[in-house]
């Protein structure tokens, strides 16, 4: 984690973490990677104590979460070649704010409807982890956790 | 719809307004009201002619959504009084980009699942419809359609 003072006593709800892979941080969010092989899905969670809408973040926070988000996006899409991004916060179960970006293609488990309980995760195989892990790690600028 | 030269070629894809009704116009985005009682849901449609992904908008534009989707937001919460905002950009079904915005609370229709598919939509009464519009309206600082 990146030590900074406006992220002072935040710290990751368990329940993203647990089906999860650590990515890194960007200047904000702190980035995961869904551990379900269907589609590359990245987590982005502003890291900010207590922080449950986008609304709650300040103006200068919503500007860089949406450039995060942006680059994000662009990553998965030069990454996988998938046809659409997928974003959305939705944080009905988990509260803490979090921001979902899947890279979508058709014919995947579940085009074209939305990932969420769509069918049951399918964990990655190491290799296949690796390889989705190190280029967005490049792109991302991230050093590994 | 505001006459300005960004938007010119621009004009809602038919089956976005399909199953809405025109809220109004933002400087960046027309407003729909998703016409399903189950859930108040707004679709923000940024004026752009082309336009699929949020990474294909300008950085001014993708700040101005931003802005647009917290004031959307913001209106959502106050209005409703809801538990949760839950805010995507999908479109694996109809291309041209569009933001989803509902507001969702403990016990609604599809709760605590995302909107999408759960269950039929409801058509609104014309009363409890204009009980939504009208202060929708006023906090967007829209004019009727």
């Amino acid at each position: 984690m990146i030590p900074d003072a406006a992220s002072a006593g935040w710290s990751l709800d368990p329940r993203l973490e647990r089906d999860a892979v650590p990515v890194g941080d960007m200047p904000l969010c702190h980035v995961l990677l869904i551990n379900d092989a269907n589609y590359p899905w990245l987590l982005l969670v502003p890291r900010r104590r207590g922080i449950i809408e986008i609304t709650e973040l300040d103006y200068i926070e919503q500007a860089q979460l949406m450039s995060e988000l942006m680059q994000a996006s662009r990553s998965l899409k030069a990454i996988t070649s998938c046809d659409k991004i997928n974003i959305a916060a939705l944080g009905n179960v988990v509260p803490q704010l979090h921001v979902h970006v899947v890279a979508r293609s058709r014919g995947d488990a579940a085009w074209p409807k939305p990932v969420w309980g769509a069918v049951p995760a399918r964990a990655y195989e190491q290799a296949a982890m690796e390889k989705l892990m190190v280029p967005l790690r490049q792109r991302l600028a991230l050093t590994p956790m």
